[in-house]
């Protein structure tokens, strides 16, 4: 396979394995791009690249427009406080506007789950989900599985560990769909309240002692506990969160030794992850952002028509 | 005439016949740019354009920035948010300022009417007004007579009808104004409170019966209840607004067979317009957007020195 | 001496006076590319430049995002308001994750002081210092050196005062380490509440008395008096201000004939500077301010590796 033969980028789910490995293939050979001294190639020049964002993000708005950038791509930037609709426009009358302006790619960050999917529906540009509600976040999941691509070689057979609120979080989501199709098992540790009911159906098995997960696992991914969307209510405090299901050292002397520490950022330092395990020699965190620039310039490139 | 001899686009009052056909001529070449795979030329490479945003706005700013950069130009962003003006400072100051940093075109959307003429009194670079308070929003009504002459082949002699707030509306006094100037007669029709004393005197006549008025009309535009400048006093409530004025079925099978709907965006659907002839056949709104790209580009180009 | 041997621009403490020569000779090279037609050179193409700016400002983003497009640097910009900060990342997870995009510079205005010198620390690329608290604002001295030079040929030898709330602004701080370093003998003047105890070590002498200080001064900069940091506590009024150390006409008579006038801006005009000063003759406020993008675009070159 040397060409991506889809408009959008949703969700895991609708891309298949030899897709991925499309995905992930292009964007080793895009990543040196960002090395050079002179960090621009002429790809995408004259396309125009809307980046829409209707929740604050700084790693993944800034990720894609230097993407975009580095690729020549002219970008466009909308956040929700200056769009149209706080006048109340309906979405799909901001995105049938959008699209007359004729843009290549629509790169969407919603609160609400399925919004890109009815997003692609409306326009013929490329549209790409950037994180919807609890729903998804495919550019997290693929920029992890490069991340563990690089450092393993493949995921086939490798025992990923994600702790934290799988409940509420698109990444844990992605990654669960996304690593099981390469060949991973996944296992989800957490407190009840964090652990949805039937998650066993996506393939992975469930526990809620991460001191027994972390002793066969090749990869253990610290999911954020994010404060602003009201978990309070879903454990008594930050300290007991910490001393339960947060990964220190003491929680890594149980771990295998080439154990990679992933976290999707931003980290809540002491609260789901020690500082001198995030700083430590078995995280690859500052891999994963790095990653995440070259897998979208990846999937800007090969849903654009780019080919290998 | 194959150049424009101004150095600003503040309002049509200023434009000669023989300019806005020159600007519509210009922008019909142009949009040929935004539909080709490489959306782009050179034209305006090495131009400095500021846009400088005082009111929140998605389509417009959204539109002179896709039309900046697919001339070239370089562009810089300024809204009232994170402007000196929070910080005390006089606009006249802020354009001295702006100025010194040798942009060679301004964009300006400000809430007060007049502050674009200001604008260009302080500045050697153009100014373009793109919404000043409730006095004029030229490149409106250019996209408007640019869609209109697209389906009508010319503007001579149709009857134009503008249904709504015409007394807050800077788009209806723009538009009014070029539609007469091109040879259009036009007619407005809204709720008494919303009609401007002496509004006669720009050309135009006036009634209060939508279905009486659409009978004759080649074209009709209903604007934008804008809920948010308070309009609730001007009539009692949405439902008995869209009953009396807003164009649905009912009223469009009085209309001629060949009359165009136009709206400026964003539409409050069910309100002024219903929603089956936003998106219905005669329906000519996502025109409108695609032109304000080209018309904008025509303008960015005559007024920095191009020709035709 | 043609490069300039460092990674960061942090203060004007740190540069030699042969330093601040070459970016200044450099500015005055650079300064013609806005004055052309095409505003444009190709010199740091393929540059990715990150503008993080925790304070609102429009001058001083404005005149580095102009400064980067001038070189046809790529630029990517970062407010505290849609970043990761309100998300509880501290500054250095925020930083280490920026860096990871490979970016060639960041440009830090942040309201606390030390807070660049810590970024520079962590991240690879350059850090230009944008204002840090009360602290330091290096390019504005910069700008300030490069005004003074135009006008009067060298600053050796100069009696430069310096007029306002002298312990709370960074502009005075840096402004009197570069002036003393370059050779001027600087003068400060203001309120007792506003002159830090020990300023004298700086090498400057004070006073409380404009109308004498004017007599001898070859420039008189007048700081902002900054409202919005509650500056009220400092003297009993705006009024009383304006009548002890505000510049106007009368204060101006006891100049000598060819004294400059400069102010860092937003000016609060009535306050600490006289309307028909700040437009007179002896003004020299916009050239500092067109001086700023030249000063700005000098350091992003030279750091960047560029050489005279």
């Amino acid at each position: 396979m040397t060409k991506l033969e889809k408009k959008d980028l949703l969700d895991i789910e609708s891309l298949s394995e030899d897709e991925i490995t499309l995905i992930l293939d292009t964007a080793e050979s895009l990543k040196e791009i960002s090395e050079r001294p002179i960090k621009k190639v002429p790809t995408l020049r004259g396309k125009t690249i809307v980046h829409f964002f209707h929740e604050p993000s700084t790693r993944t708005r800034t990720s894609f427009e230097i993407a975009a950038k580095r690729l020549s791509a002219d970008t466009v930037s909308v956040s929700a406080a200056t769009s149209s609709i706080v006048k109340g426009e309906t979405l799909a009358d901001t995105a049938r506007n959008l699209e007359a302006m004729s843009p290549d790619a629509i790169i969407l960050r919603h609160r609400s789950a399925g919004t890109p999917h009815m997003l692609a529906g409306l326009v013929k540009g490329s549209v790409v989900n950037a994180g919807d509600g609890m729903h998804a976040h495919p550019t997290q999941a693929l920029l992890d599985m490069m991340t563990i691509r690089q450092r393993k070689g493949s995921l086939k057979g490798l025992k990923i560990v994600i702790v934290g609120d799988i409940a509420h979080s698109r990444v844990a989501r992605s990654d669960i769909v996304g690593f099981t199709k390469m060949g991973a098992r996944v296992h989800v540790v957490g407190p009840p309240t964090m652990i949805p009911l039937g998650i066993e159906s996506l393939g992975t098995t469930v526990s809620h002692d991460i001191r027994r997960a972390v002793k066969t696992a090749d990869v253990i991914i610290m999911l954020r506990i994010q404060k602003e969307r009201q978990q309070a209510l879903l454990f008594p405090s930050d300290r007991e969160y910490a001393q339960c299901f947060g990964l220190n050292r003491e929680v890594m002397s149980k771990a295998k030794e080439d154990a990679l520490i992933m976290h999707p950022g931003p980290i809540n330092r002491g609260v789901e992850l020690a500082p001198d395990v995030a700083d430590g020699p078995f995280s690859v965190i500052l891999e994963q952002v790095a990653n995440g620039v070259a897998v979208r310039m990846a999937i800007l490139y090969l849903l654009l028509g780019g080919s290998r």
